[in-house]
């Protein structure tokens, strides 16, 4: 039987002494750790960490103690979660299923440190297979003059379900930016290139074309310039001259569904810290 | 002791019976079919072919006949080569030297269908390297004003040593539409990132900007349009953000020397179609 | 709409104008080669080949008339079946449900050249899934004391199913010589380990202390020595030393799951041939 | 121009705040850690830490300072670095030259944190070209009936020019235990295959027979149990059934090229730490 741990993400402007100073807070506490890493960049002078420790108290009053310290004492940004945590997360989809089946098998597994809470879709083609998953389903049609419409709707279940992830599982929609502030919690979105090559509609047409030796699938959080956000996590899988569009279709889907579920797994675990379009992720 | 053999890669309109046709003529000599592929592209309505035989008469006969044969009676572009040629290689080069040695060695270790007869470099930086190999250099400066008569003193070498495929292991210039036209020969070139993505210069810095989590590397037939060459070959490697600027550069060195060699020795074994800006690679 | 073809399968001892033979026959049918692929073993002598063509004829006369011609005329052993074929299929399974899931998903969604019929399990554990597929289950209990009951039971189903291939999608039992013999179809096995590494039980407990940086699948035809069958695709991934072996067991779920799939497919749609304990798969 | 660093490698029993005491130590140093990575054993109960840091001191005194408190304060072994140090490196080699060059080009261009002092060879062929690199080159011939005599020699010479590692590049010799005890320093061997798969001789040969699809290289540190010291790298490339003996052994010199550099560097940058026969890779 694993102890419930606290696991701290931090970022601030680098100084000496934060690996001293983080780590003596938690021993002075009789506390454990269990996991800790860091990274420092140079250029940009800031200092990342992920520590991971079993209180040796009252678990919610030990993380509760260690925010405050960070951000009053050391000054840095800090999300303080829980290893038994469970947020909530919304799936987002059209008509495509691999990634939703996917998604929604490995929440079931445990192999997810989340709860799948909806699914939220422009189309009624997956509603019965949400239903036979016992999963709530949400139903909102987009239209080129609805959009607006849309996306409060959208927001409005987002909130009244407590939602702290979304997940866009080959989502065929781009959310606005007004849709990405008023969610008011991250959004993943996977993308099926390899990133920053053949960003846009129809990847695979354009990889075909342009006649690429492999194929990749690109998991990032949304921005609201698309396709631009920063990358999470990224593969590839070799293809060669006999392999039509519909070919590549097929060997993306595992791609896709293996690089979006590893993207929303590394973000349930509290690995990702992002900056300057960029992300560390503590793996 | 393996038996010489012939090697023809034909392309043309597809029509029925071309296998059959093609087989049947080997068959007929007498000969050994010993490996065949082919593809056709239905979209482009195009047939492809690589063959090999053992000869059961006169080889350069049996050769010279097989080119008349898929020429004039169907109506095939067919390149008929025998697996004892030892076309003449040109290696292009600056200062860069990890694409310079490994591809060196490789040609003395026996692994190239070829003959490396000569050097071209715009430094000298790598003559006494090239000294230790017992291999031609010539150094041709390159500047901003002498670049025309560069290229026709390159060329002058090209036809001189009787080159049949140029290679440019890092060569830091890019090579003019005149110069390609003027080679008749073709031009591999290694890009150090996995195009499309980061074409131009810098790609490492291009990647560590962008945040990707793959670096790449790519082999291509080189055409007046940088960058944008009929691809060959390409692979990648995983990166994280503790990476800096010369990490890339150091993994990235290891997948530039092993795509490069891979697209020098397919196009040297006769594996290698071009059609429409791709490849179509019998490997 | 794609046209309905004609695939076979040949093998034999090597012997010359195999290829001419075969197009040529086909071609004076008049009908027109999609596909063709072979394979010689110099050392065994023996000659492969996959083609397919659309046929100008009748498609089942057309077929039998060429499995005739080549085992009566070129005396090669000849498998021939056509891309409308979907042969049944029996997934065996216990209690582990992600090969499960992923099997079923990918029939359903029509990547596999094939009709998934029955679910066979020693186990009911999964029957409730199953049910939600609208699959019929077959509980056979096998205890210490009843294998050959068991085994006979799975045989009647099998044969009274008209199953054509059993998968074995991480079933937890060892199939016996006999019922190898009686089932009259292949039978494919995922093992997780890289084989013939870590042969046998608990192959991640084996890779964790050993101490090695990869994990792997093996998909292989299974036969009367376990984990001894001729592998058809194999498949690796990285792992650390901060991996324990609940996290080998959750990386290594998607590689057997690719990698089974990928074997699956490649059987139905009449890609392998088997010889030497050894596999020739034409991709 | 980046400043001189002290680098720790750490292990011994868990116990709570180390983590805190290793990095308050330095900070009460006025020191500023740049890199820190640890890692706990839960089963072995054993922590291992990787710490790097610019000391504000003088940098030999700060060395041997730490060297002093981690072993007498906190009972731990500790091997402390610095990252100016260039310790010798000898390469053992036979006849097979590729993981010979390819060693040699990287220490030359500096991707090594060590000097390559010298050649020992059981063969002259290397000689002459070991001559080319201004390389010490001794000549010790291994008969069936000289063994303990040659390697006496060999520790002779490992010992006279100060030896730190020994890497073996294809030497095709076994090391005795006399030797590995009586040389006083790690060596690291390169074996042809993802062992433990096809331990011992000719294992091309041996994955050719069986038939596998992926074949691999490892590099581990030489035990007197042949290829069974704990592993640090392993790498796999695909094969298929028209890739013969001599296709898998050109396949693999890339592999083992690659892998055997990066256990080398591993090890010169004093990422590595061995317990259990395993390695624990801070990379």
């Amino acid at each position: 039987m694993k102890a419930n741990s606290i696991i701290a993400l931090l970022y601030g402007p680098d100084q000496p002494g934060l690996v001293s100073r983080v780590s003596s807070w938690i021993f002075l506490c009789g506390s454990n750790i269990v996991h800790a890493d860091q990274h420092e960049d140079p250029e940009a002078g800031i200092f990342f960490q992920r520590i991971e420790w079993i209180p040796s108290g009252q678990i919610d009053e030990e993380a509760a103690s260690f925010e405050k310290f960070a951000s009053k004492e050391l000054g840095m940004t800090a999300k303080v979660a829980q290893s038994t945590d469970r947020p909530k997360v919304a799936l987002f989809v059209s008509k495509i299923d691999h990634c939703f089946h996917d998604t929604i098998l490995r929440f079931r597994s445990g192999e997810m440190s989340g709860e799948l809470a909806c699914i939220i879709s422009n189309h009624e083609a997956l509603a019965e297979e949400a239903a036979r998953y016992n999963l709530p389903f949400f139903h909102v049609p987009v239209t080129k003059t609805n959009k607006a419409e849309a996306e409060a709707e959208q927001l409005r279940i987002v909130h009244e379900q407590d939602i702290s992830l979304i997940v866009m599982a080959r989502y065929m929609q781009v959310l606005s930016n007004d849709f990405l502030n008023g969610a008011g919690c991250p959004v993943i979105n996977i993308h099926h290139s390899f990133l920053p090559a053949f960003a846009g509609g129809k990847p695979y047409h354009q990889a075909h074309n342009r006649g690429v030796k492999l194929i990749g699938a690109t998991a990032h959080y949304a921005t609201a310039d698309l396709d631009e956000g920063p990358i999470i996590h990224q593969d590839v899988t070799r293809i060669n001259h006999r392999n039509s569009v519909p070919d590549l279709v097929r060997k993306g889907k595992d791609l896709e569904k293996s690089v979006f579920a590893q993207a929303i797994r590394l973000h349930l675990d509290n690995r990702i810290l992002v900056y300057n379009n960029k992300t560390v992720v503590f793996d």
